[in-house]
């Protein structure tokens, strides 16, 4: 018996892998040589359009995919920021600004911290405050979309305060970048790092870096790593248009053909939309049901939501993912701190009816479940 | 107009990317949650039969599959390899020995070199002399098919030596796991690298790595990042059965089915049969052109073969290249360092009648370039 039945797919409602379009996992029906013109040619297109999603141009910014998960990204795009006896700052409100300050350890890059609950946005005066304070700081490190609660941070008005301390500024846009429109130069973003299998709608196996050039080119000896050194590895893009180590050749096609579609969508304003049509059918239909979100309205995106487990001795996540599951709908578990919360994503190849059928099924659950949230 | 139409791909004679089966892309068709029940099942499965192509079980040794290409996977383990304050020894006899020795630099290790000419094989004697001579080594590492040349090292009398000295052993198989014999424990390896898209014939993205547990075990504080921490990564596996960060999910349901073709073959013998006799109508046609390889046959392995350049100023690497590529063939340039080569390989999924086909191509090329090796 095999382990995936070769049925349909349940559609997942994570943070990714999300479910991709059928064309996009057919774009990998392919075996391409990961040196042949052919394929360099798409690569230099994949990073032509990635700097086109992000609204700039190749010069002022240089795309530099890396192979990996996003945190691979997220790693090289930090050591790069980071010059050898540089100081990190880092805000956090939630498990992936934490995972910026477990990169810089492991990488012996010193760092400061300013903290907040996770039901509370950046604030950028305290970044601005703590670089007034510590002119060790050569870098700030962000997330945009917090996935930790769905949390939209601030960072146009943090890349302001980072600007006038004339600081590097790494912005993890993991989960927002292809669908929340991002002002790299007008936000003073420096490194902006997502994935492919996210908002850009591709599958996992490479990141995304969007370096600015002059930044780039300044950061000659910050690499601490041969397979994460961001600048040679541009400089082995830019050179004869090849990885300098082998690249995942179909995760690349389905990539290129992620991004055809997204620009076939209204590129990030059009994808924007229907995510935002996503979640409010699911924010309107989940307080139907009576559960209530982790955050407040101004604070959430349309990516991902975290909701409180209702309060009924009856609920339990297991049972209730479980039983989600076999109706072929895939939700993701918590990961707040202090607040028992699932998650549900809104973005992937899902629409309007995805969304309207995982809260039928959600309702049908409750009621098996005996649970009234 | 596409970059890439839509028709027949070409074979792929090269180290890889190589061409794969038609079901191992078609596994790809398919997306599937990373923490769901099903798929962490298959990662599960996965670890098993990597273990078994290797001929050991878990418990003596632990597969670990690390994102990113194989490179990726060498410099994780490398650093859990190699403690804070150790010192590597590197036997080389080409550029990826060379890389060895990048990425130690890049990691700040302290190294040792023993360096040979391309066509020299590594002598274990000369390793358990530096052993001798230094006791500061605490590591070493070598490369089991060097692919610069196609040559096999004698990995099995290096390990003898190592062990005399009681030092941790790293080999990198990159191109020969799956389709050479080795005996990890017969051969004293603590450390075996490799990559999902090489012998195994899976699509590229992730790397594997075969650790002695007990080394594994006592790695702890040794990596010097935090994507590519061996240790970690496996405790992480070991613990919830997921990857600590996004696994690139399509790339493993290749590797799953590439697994099952790969034992379906017979295994390791019966893979290397196939290659063997790929190898052998290779070289049989290319002599019959008058071809001569770089290495003596006895030190040529079966994966990948470098052949001089004719003697003849109408040969061009570039054009013979392109004018195979136009027939459908992709061949591989050269990385031998003083003398010009081009490379082909024979794995991957291609059989003796493609090999038929090159030699046929290439007798029709070198006829339209007027060239007579």
């Amino acid at each position: 018996m095999s382990v995936l039945p070769e049925s349909k797919d349940p559609t997942l409602f994570t943070p990714g892998p999300l479910t991709t379009s059928r064309t996009v996992k057919q774009a990998m029906l392919r075996d391409v040589g990961s040196r042949d013109s052919a394929f360099i040619e798409l690569v230099a297109r994949v990073r032509q359009r990635l700097l086109a999603v992000a609204g700039t141009v190749a010069g002022v910014y240089e795309a530099v995919p890396m192979q990996g998960s996003g945190t691979f990204g997220v790693e090289a795009a930090l050591a790069a920021a980071t010059p050898r006896g540089g100081k990190l700052l880092v805000a956090v409100n939630g498990a992936y600004g934490e995972r910026l300050l477990q990169i810089a350890a492991l990488l012996d890059i010193a760092t400061s911290v300013v903290r907040y609950d996770e039901d509370q946005p950046l604030h950028p005066e305290d970044i601005d405050a703590t670089l007034r304070r510590d002119a060790d700081i050569t870098t700030v490190a962000v997330v945009h979309c917090e996935t930790t609660t769905g949390m939209l941070n601030p960072i146009a008005a943090i890349g302001a305060a980072v600007r006038r301390h004339g600081k590097c500024y790494c912005v993890d846009a993991m989960s927002s970048f292809g669908a929340v429109p991002i002002d790299l130069a007008g936000g003073a973003i420096d490194y902006l790092m997502s994935s492919a299998n996210k908002c850009l709608e591709g599958v996992p196996g490479i990141a995304v870096i969007l370096a600015r050039r002059a930044m780039l080119l300044q950061s000659a000896g910050n690499a601490r790593s041969l397979s994460l050194d961001l600048l040679a590895q541009w400089r082995g893009l830019e050179g004869n248009g090849q990885f300098r180590f082998t690249p995942p050749t179909h995760v690349l096609l389905a990539l290129d053909q992620a991004l055809t579609e997204l620009a076939d969508e209204g590129g990030v304003p059009g994808r924007a939309a229907r995510y935002a049509a996503n979640h409010a059918t699911l924010m309107r239909g989940m307080r139907a049901l009576g559960f209530r979100a982790y955050l407040p309205a101004e604070l959430q995106s349309a990516i991902i939501t975290s909701f409180r487990y209702p309060d009924d001795p009856r609920f339990t996540f297991e049972a209730f993912y479980e039983r989600l599951q076999r109706r072929g709908m895939v939700i993701y578990p918590g990961k707040v701190s202090r607040t028992d919360c699932f998650r549900i994503g809104t973005i992937g190849r899902i629409f309007e009816s995805d969304v309207l059928a995982l809260l039928g099924a959600i309702r049908e659950t409750l009621a098996e479940m005996g649970v009234t949230p």
